[in-house]
């Protein structure tokens, strides 16, 4: 049976600073790292293995997965990075914390944007210190100026059937580091959960979560590593 | 015009305790890993960028990349990792010291499976310690018994024309972490560097080698970043 493992970045710097981050690359700290050397060795103590890895563009996520494969013994497996496992883009929210959020556009409006499916925040503002829009490693790719939840599976699931899926169904075992929005995307598609629930699904930071699939990739279980 | 710089990984466990490596896993040390960094930093501070980035399957080449790409904010490149790229196989040499080696097969001999272009030393013994042919990673491929440089240069050369050349004619700026061999391989074909000679180039661990390239890839400069 096909093999699928979530992974979550490990703890960045917003993530600690209570920052909406989105396409913004930030770091992961040193609790972050710790995770996600963690997380390698716990698949490798599960005996967990891996054919084929997926990332995004985002240093956090492509960091947690190197230092994952590192405490395997795997760096040598493959990695494919693709921009449409990026986070959910926050637009005109980038680089706020929820203080600053709230105070600008009240705890109501901020809940909204937070919880809602498809409701996006403003647009980030062009040319503003958090617009990506020019950045060389997002030639060629419309960059959003902002996303909702439903705006962010619109583009990871294209990705999933395209690459994902077929390695899967071609026998390979995969893992995939991203982030919680872009991994709700795919826990949403592959666990059948509405548009009113999977905004409420928390994904923690560095815990891998395995996918028992059948031959047509149906869920036939879900688990977090560290709770088997 | 096209970039390539070549940059052999920083200094690895065995390079410290002067034992024959090859294809045997071994990690850098933390010198190495500073010598990585100092790298990335380097080609960040002249201005050197990338497209496109190819390693061997060794964790010491990877490693020393992925390091390298961090200092620059480039973690997000492409990565291909081939075993083409890997070290020259040494043999029943592997995991010998200087000492071990001259006293079982004596100082002329050990400087002529060095020096040799075409001699390769005596084969590794099948499920003997170092031997790696049912390693996984390298599924499918004939793993050697041993490798003389010639050999080396044999599975090298076509990496080269196959997926690295194609990628510099497409415009795209190369960088390649690999080994002392493996790199050899690449600086005779580009400087046409005689049989005889090429055995005694040595390269430094951790230093950017930048080829200046014309349009048809014909060499017209090569330097080490940090004499310019």
């Amino acid at each position: 049976m096909p093999t699928l493992v979530l992974i979550r970045h490990g703890q960045s710097a917003w993530n600690l600073e209570n920052r909406f981050t989105g396409w913004w690359d930030v770091d992961v700290t040193e609790k972050g790292a710790a995770e996600a050397r963690a997380a390698g060795e716990l698949m490798a103590a599960k005996g967990l293995d891996f054919d084929q890895t997926f990332t995004s563009l985002q240093t956090r996520a492509i960091k947690t997965l190197n230092l994952a494969l590192e405490a395997m013994g795997r760096l040598w497996l493959p990695v494919e990075k693709d921009w449409r496992l990026n986070e959910r883009h926050y637009g005109g929210l980038t680089g706020l914390d929820k203080a600053q959020t709230a105070a600008k556009h009240g705890d109501e409006q901020v809940h909204i944007w937070r919880r809602s499916f498809d409701t996006p925040p403003p647009p980030i503002e062009a040319g503003s210190e958090f617009d990506l829009s020019g950045d060389r490693r997002y030639a060629g790719i419309a960059v959003p100026a902002t996303e909702s939840l439903k705006d962010t599976i619109a583009r990871v699931l294209p990705y999933w059937e395209g690459r994902i899926a077929p390695a899967l169904k071609d026998g390979q075992r995969v893992l995939i580091s991203a982030h919680g929005n872009s991994l709700r995307a795919l826990v949403k598609h592959l666990s059948h959960i509405s548009d009113d629930e999977i905004t409420g699904l928390e994904i923690p930071t560095g815990q891998p979560i395995v996918y028992e699939l059948d031959a047509d990739l149906n869920a036939t279980d879900r688990y977090y590593l560290n709770e088997r």
